[in-house]
């Protein structure tokens, strides 16, 4: 088959820039070793086998889900080892259990007395075995039990004795995405490191193992000093990055691996807009960034290599429009980009973003489409 | 098959309600029919061959569609009269052409000299006919040109110089999705006729036919007095109505045909938090209530019955998981729904959360599921 490039695509078109998809990798991954924990990536973001292959050095490895056809897709490409990081409602044990049958030894979450009765319950009239970690809550951002809450050890207590032995504890401080500072993400990290190792801590008192202390996101992964007594982290947006994690300065504009491809289908001249054909749909409904310092309308757009036009970004989207436009609104500081010029756009949030979309267009080097990588949506 | 009812399906999925469907239809259908206008119904937020036909009196009526993708794919089902309602690119005149190949009348769209330039090149060039419609602004919402603009008339004599006679003009009040209230819609309605009318004037006063003359979006198709001048009518979300559109008086609550089924699985109680299975993922990053008088965050809760459990919304959502809580955030006033209890979640706009999904899952009497319903994303 002949070579395809950019400029042949239809538009609009998810970019993933393989060279900085691997750099972003290999930073997580060398951090992460230099800290001694594990890594267990989470999916969720690429939800593409081909990406996973890059993230994974064995098919041994473990990985992190969001939904249960996560979990379904990845075991049929091999993976075994998978936590589902939501926790378990009891009308997904079924499907739970057909996983099982299918090979896969796949961890649940839970974080209430409630839902381990339910659980409890259900192992004992199914006779099957439940691998189970206990979510903690470390920042009060949704869901957990907190470090010293009586019915973290209640819990726990209760597992053993129905014969659920507690495989470990796991949190997810989300509120490192609103920190202000990177300072402020060492200090979250440490907030979570501290929660997760003392809900272990209370666990092995009262006498429960916990071998696994699970933590992470992209930002505390990252910037964590030292991880004592942790033993896994997951993260998932870190391979592709955005401009979310860039306005936290996780990350740099150009370390941003995912762009929409976009054309320029007409103007308001007088308004200094350029109409594009990546409206809300191509880009997802995120605003991620207006809560940032800088807010970034839509996406920030860029040229065919993916420079920054500096300060234009859409400023609005329909559902198949874009408008694009100079970021402080001057009608006067327009670019004349004529109709069928294409663009690049940076996302606020890869993981909505990169949803909206059925693939990748993996793009090499010289503006070369190398491969077409799949990705799957829905539950 | 035995049945399936509600309460057996995994979480989340789409509900339709199949009769609420029906009688949106029915109300659009007999009020454009006492106007005396024809009908192009717009497929974008349905993307199902199985709702279109609830739309469609015969597959020989028109569609509207917002991507090439929805042509293709309407069109392997028998639709042949479409309309692309957004303007065209040079970079998809190829697909174009594709959709000619195989028996589509497409419409295109365009609201300049610069495309019209491109298009009359191209249709030089490959010996082709394209049916042109010109995009014209009524309410500066994003792309057209204005109807008293010299370029109107510079546009069509430029077409029909070409050999590409000029098949209407059209419009698109996008601004009635702000209305504050019916009277304004009204006004909307009229100033988008009007807008519409006048440069179907203009140009046949400068001796070019003519002959359609499109408007149309929920809001102003349902509420226009009078159609004077006008041929058709496009519309989509009224089909399955929204919070949006409930928050416009656009319709009521319980007119609104999509809901998000969910599962209860955990709680913060201290707080007031009932956490769900539907996060954004479930639900699309659309908060187009928030800038409404009443904000529904990311969807406003119901019983398995579809009854609004007042006040209880969903204040938050991460990727899977949703926070329901009282609007005005009062703890004392949380309900207590156990783990694992069912829910309906009203979506802020139909077509950013039905296109989250793969497919409808519809409702008929008595919980009952009748039936599955595909439908397709992207491009």
């Amino acid at each position: 088959m002949p070579k395809q490039v950019l400029e042949q695509l239809e538009t609009p078109a998810l970019i993933l820039d393989e060279a900085r998809m691997d750099r972003n990798i290999e930073r997580m991954r060398s951090h992460l070793r230099r800290l001694g924990v594990s890594f267990r990536p989470h999916v969720k973001t690429n939800k593409c086998i081909d990406v996973a292959r890059r993230l994974l050095e064995t098919p041994q490895d473990p990985i992190t889900v969001s939904t249960l056809l996560e979990a379904e897709y990845f075991a049929a490409h091999g993976v075994k080892d998978i936590l589902y990081a939501v926790c378990i409602a009891p009308n997904k044990l079924d499907h739970v259990m057909a996983l099982q049958d299918k090979g896969v030894r796949l961890s649940l979450l839970l974080d209430s007395m409630e839902t381990t009765r339910l659980l409890a319950e259900r192992a004992r009239a199914t006779r099957r075995h439940f691998d189970v970690l206990i979510e903690i809550d470390s920042d009060g951002h949704r869901s957990g039990v907190t470090p010293d809450a009586s019915e973290l050890v209640e819990i726990g207590l209760f597992l053993e004795s129905a014969g659920i032995p507690v495989k470990g504890v796991l949190t997810h401080a989300g509120s490192s995405y609103d920190c202000a500072s990177i300072e402020a993400i060492r200090a979250m990290a440490e907030q979570e490191r501290a929660a997760v190792v003392l809900a272990a801590q209370r666990l092995r008192a009262a006498g429960i193992a916990c071998p696994v202390v699970s933590m992470g996101s992209t930002p505390t992964a990252l910037f964590a000093e030292h991880l004592e007594g942790v033993t896994e982290v997951r993260a998932g947006v870190f391979v592709f990055f955005d401009l979310v994690m860039a306005g936290l300065s996780v990350c740099r504009l150009d370390d941003i691996a995912v762009s929409v491809l976009a054309t320029v289908i007409g103007h308001q001249h007088e308004k200094g807009w350029t109409v594009l054909d990546a409206g809300w749909m191509a880009m997802s409904r995120d605003r991620g960034t207006a809560k940032q310092p800088v807010d970034q309308g839509y996406g920030l757009v860029c040229d065919l290599d993916g420079r920054p036009l500096d300060d234009f970004i859409l400023v609005g989207a329909n559902q198949e429009h874009g408008i694009m436009a100079h970021r402080h609104g001057k009608a006067d500081r327009a670019l004349h980009l004529p109709v069928g010029t294409q663009v690049r756009i940076l996302p606020n949030h890869a993981c909505s973003t990169a949803a909206q979309y059925g693939n990748y267009k993996v793009l090499g080097p010289g503006r070369e489409i190398t491969a077409t990588w799949q990705r799957f949506s829905g539950w």
